[in-house]
């Protein structure tokens, strides 16, 4: 794999996101983003499958976090809050220092049907994620899947909300909000 | 297109469902489905962009009786059973009578990649589809969107239950009794 860079990942994901804004997602070759980040294409193919994946680096380290800190939910919490718990703990701790780096990266996704694509499969996967962590936690599969997509929806509203120019919440708070605006439009429960 | 063929659009969705039970969606060919409609490719192409729209065939009415059915609800029913409405209306009007043809399908999706992402890109557009219908009854733009990527989840869940071999309920019956588990689970709104 050619002799070790140091954050050959690093540099090699912020010369793809350069290009990518610059020049946009498809006219952007893995041949420029080596040669932008002074490597050879070898080792770009050493850190990521293809250059969607750049897009989407991080992602499995946040499903792992948002996982673990909804297993680690009190039995207290219902599924809901307890998904979204997690969401907001991603927020906090991955997503809230990179606001300007997610707004030009929400542009390049927005611009690109390949990656709008790639962003639902993505989705899919965190929800299948959030939904075994609440079959651990008791809740049934039925339930378990709706809240799962529910609580994924309340995540990329509330990511859209924070891409705004004119926002000045946090992910986490708009995260919270959008969960509160939902469950009070939302039916009483019957039991 | 060529001469018109009675019902070549039927012929052509039977044939091709028909080839991608038997032998997977992957290694089923356009001229092969022509060949086994009688017909020729030009005419599959002038019915179907491409041979997973075969897969998705009615899809878009579907989408439009939800929507349409939605926008005709009280205001006194909240967005969630709103759009619920409209898709038992669509379950008990489209799908019910074809049980069996939606078991085979959903078979030959759970085979293909492809196809899978094919249908996270239609069940997005279900659920725009949806929060137009809801933003047109007032509801504001996060809560709609929220509220009809939970609705979808509804939907599809209950389609995988109602097409287990030991399922006797309706579609419409699950989705209902999905959408009832989900709510009793839900926490309490807090106004």
């Amino acid at each position: 794999m050619g002799r070790w860079e140091p954050d050959a990942f690093g540099r090699l994901r912020d010369a793809a996101l350069a290009l990518f804004v610059e020049q946009g997602f498809e006219k952007t070759t893995v041949a420029q983003i080596a040669e932008r980040a002074g490597m050879n294409r070898r080792t770009f193919f050493h850190h990521f499958a293809d250059k969607r994946e750049v897009v989407f680096a991080g992602q499995a380290d946040s499903d792992e976090l948002i996982a673990t800190e909804i297993r680690a939910q009190p039995d207290s919490v219902d599924p809901l809050h307890a998904a979204v718990a997690g969401l907001r703990l991603a927020a906090d701790t991955l997503y809230e220092q990179y606001r300007q780096g997610a707004v030009e990266l929400g542009r390049v996704i927005a611009e690109s049907r390949e990656l709008r694509e790639r962003e639902l499969v993505k989705r899919a996967t965190l929800a299948d994620r959030i939904a075994a962590a609440l079959r651990d936690r008791g809740t049934a599969e039925p339930v378990a899947l709706v809240t799962a997509w529910t609580a994924v929806a309340v995540f990329f509203v509330a990511r859209n909300r924070w891409n705004q120019p004119t926002n000045d919440r946090t992910l986490a708070g708009l995260i919270e909000l959008t969960l509160e605006e939902f469950v009070r439009a939302a039916p009483l429960p019957s039991a």
